[in-house]
C-alpha cells in the first residue's frame, strides 16, 4: 500500500506520474529521450541496462517492467534477460555490452566506484563515448526511479502479464503520457 | 578528468548537461519544478534536502553546490548546513524538516528502507502528502545526479567561492539553461 494518498490505483511509476504531474512530464520526458530516442545502443539494450540495475536495486516494479519490454525488443527473450540479471559476465552478450553492463553495476554502487579501467575495457570493445554517457544515465535515472517507486511504497502487481502487456503499451506508445504525445494522425 | 571528452570545460552537471542536450533539457526542468517551483517546503529546505544527501552519496560537486545554495537562502546560513550534514537528528531545525531528512537519508540507501514509521512520523511532525511525495523525489532525484556526475567523472573545483558564486546564479536564474528560459522583458 502506497505511503501517500495517491489519487488513482495505477501501479508502480505510473501512479507517481499522474500523482505530481508538474514532476511527472519532465521525468516522461527524460525517459522517452533517453531510452527511446536517437542513439547506437538498441531500446532492447538500453531497457536491458535498466532491468538489470533496478534487479540489482532490488526494485520489484521497475525490474519486472523493464525485463518485460528488454525481453520483447531483444533476440534472446525473457531467458537472456534472465541470464544477464543472474550473471552478466557469463550471459551471451557482446563484449561491449557486458562492459556497459560493467559500468552500470558500478554506478549503481556509486558514481564514485566507475573506474577508468572499466571506461578504458568499454572503449575497446567498441563503445562509444556517447553509448558510455548513456549508461552511466541509464543506470543512474534508475537509481532514481526505484527509489522513487519503492520509497513511496507504489503499488507493485505480481502477474507477469500484466507488466507484458505494460511493455507492449510501452513499445507502441513511448514513455509520455497520452495527452502529451503529439497527434498521431 | 572526465571519463569521456566533454565538448566543454564546465563543471560538474553543467559540463554534462551541455554535452548531452537531449538529456540535458528534462534533467533542467525536473530540477527546476522540483527545486523551485511552487510548494510548501521553502526552497531553503529543498536545497538542505539535497546538500544531505549528496554529502551521504560523498559527491563532492553536488554537495559543495547544493550546500552553497541552501546556506544562501537558509537563515542559519552554512553553519546550519553544516549540522545538518553532520548529524541531521541533532541540527536545530523543526521537527518537521528532521522527520524528512529521515525519510531522505532512508530513500538514499533503498527505496525500500522506507518504513512505515518513518512516513507516520513526518506526518506526526506536520509533514503533508506532498511534503513527503517531494522529499522522496528529491532524494532519488540527487542519487541520479550524484551518480551522473561521479560516473563520469564530472570536473570538480575545490574553490569554495565557485559554488557561493554558482548559487547566486541558481537562486537568481533557476535551473533552466538560458536559452530554454522565457525572455524576461
Amino acid at each position: 500500500m502506497p505511503h501517500i494518498a495517491l489519487n488513482s490505483d495505477e501501479p508502480g511509476i505510473r501512479g507517481l506520474l499522474r500523482y505530481r504531474p508538474e514532476t511527472g512530464r519532465p521525468l516522461s520526458d527524460l525517459a522517452e529521450v533517453l531510452m527511446r530516442g536517437p542513439g547506437t545502443l538498441t531500446r532492447g539494450e538500453r531497457e536491458l541496462i535498466a532491468a538489470y540495475v533496478s534487479g540489482l536495486n532490488d526494485c520489484q516494479y521497475c525490474t519486472s517492467s523493464h525485463s518485460a519490454c528488454a525481453a520483447a525488443q531483444l533476440p534472446g527473450g525473457m531467458a537472456l534477460v534472465e541470464q544477464v540479471r543472474a550473471d552478466a559476465a557469463s550471459a551471451p552478450v557482446s563484449g561491449k555490452l557486458k562492459a556497459l553492463l560493467a559500468i552500470a553495476s558500478a554506478v549503481r554502487r556509486s558514481g564514485r566506484d566507475v573506474q577508468e579501467q572499466d571506461v578504458a575495457a568499454a572503449r575497446a570493445a567498441g563503445a562509444t563515448d556517447p553509448e558510455i554517457h548513456d549508461t552511466v544515465l541509464i543506470a543512474a535515472v534508475f537509481c532514481m526511479f526505484n527509489r522513487y517507486v519503492d520509497g513511496l511504497g507504489a503499488i507493485t502487481p505480481d502477474d507477469p502479464a500484466l507488466y507484458a502487456a505494460g511493455a507492449q503499451r510501452l513499445i507502441q506508445d513511448g514513455y509520455l503520457p497520452p495527452p502529451a504525445r503529439p497527434a498521431s494522425s
